[in-house]
């Protein structure tokens, strides 16, 4: 960020009179610019005994695989989000179960969410534009290896965990799963 | 908004190729300025049988009461931001304890997020920059008709009730309640 928003005049990157952190502050109008973390949601599409994935036809991690999220946008519920991402992305139709799992990711100053959604038919787009392929996946034929981001990988982990131990239920009784993330240490930097 | 944060020149609210609503894009640089939904995260400070409660010090509701909370920072997960504000506004010491509710207020762009939390002390700040006054109720005592948010009020009757019912435990095996919050209705608008 450099220049205001709201006059068009430069900002500085400085503390707040009565705050504690450096924010964008306008030279001109003296408006304070706040930045803050965003929410990503998704579903976990379930039909019979098989979770819906999709291959990112976008970046970042194009072509690998991924549950069907996005950021969430003005005038929606986290709910409401879950569900138009599964719509814009696979194409699915889908009734919104309980929030399954909120992943905190601090250092990208994201928040994801994902619910547990009954697909309502085996029917789905293949093809979308944000998609370049849309499958159904049981726990052995999951690409795991190739799954996008880790936000993901470890909702599926937890939910192929509560499947077998059958503590998947569409009640709001379920408890939500929760972490917070770090950044991954990658052995080769 | 009026200008680009990137390049200084004047945005156009309009629909981006291959998106579907409105959004501010610079007629120069190009950028799309998404606007995105705020996180405000707070707690619940139990200590022995009563909560902890702040008066407003600032507006909005400038002099009701309301539970510790505020927006959700860059660089910190939601408990970490919860945990932040109580110190913030109420000078207590706590330990963080189960997420126990999360209201959607998708007609302001925003998420409320309060969790339980222990105070490890009785003592706190009654008078902080952000709090005009801060004191420990019980159910009966609360100044129910001078809660400052619906979200809050909402949380606060949810923990009484389970309180009662004997579900207040502090485990992540404790469901988190949630609802998605409607404009208030005003009989004098
Ligand atoms: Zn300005
Ligand atoms: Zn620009």
């Amino acid at each position: 960020m450099k220049y205001c928003s709201l006059c068009g005049n430069s900002v500085e990157f400085k503390v707040p009179q009565d705050d504690n952190r450096s924010r964008f502050i306008c030279q001109s109008c003296g408006e304070i610019h706040y930045q803050n973390p965003k929410n990503v949601v998704g579903t976990i599409p379930i039909f019979e005994q098989k979770i819906l994935l999709c291959r990112r036809g976008i970046e970042p991690r194009k072509g690998m695989w991924t549950l069907p999220a996005g950021f969430l946008e003005l005038d929606e519920t986290t709910a409401q989000g879950a569900h138009r991402e599964t719509i814009e992305e696979a194409g699915a139709e889908i009734e919104i179960g309980p929030l399954f799992s909120i992943l905190n990711v601090a250092h990208i100053g994201q928040v994801h969410w994902f619910y547990l959604a009954k697909m309502t038919s085996p029917h789905f787009s293949p093809f979308t534009s944000e998609s370049l392929e849309v499958a159904m996946f049981d726990e052995e034929t999951i690409p795991w290896d190739d799954i996008a981001f880790l936000t993901v990988k470890t909702t599926l982990q937890w939910f192929f965990a509560d499947r077998k131990a059958g503590k998947i239920i569409f009640s709001d009784a379920m408890p939500t799963h929760q972490i917070d993330l770090k950044p991954l240490i990658r052995m080769n930097e």
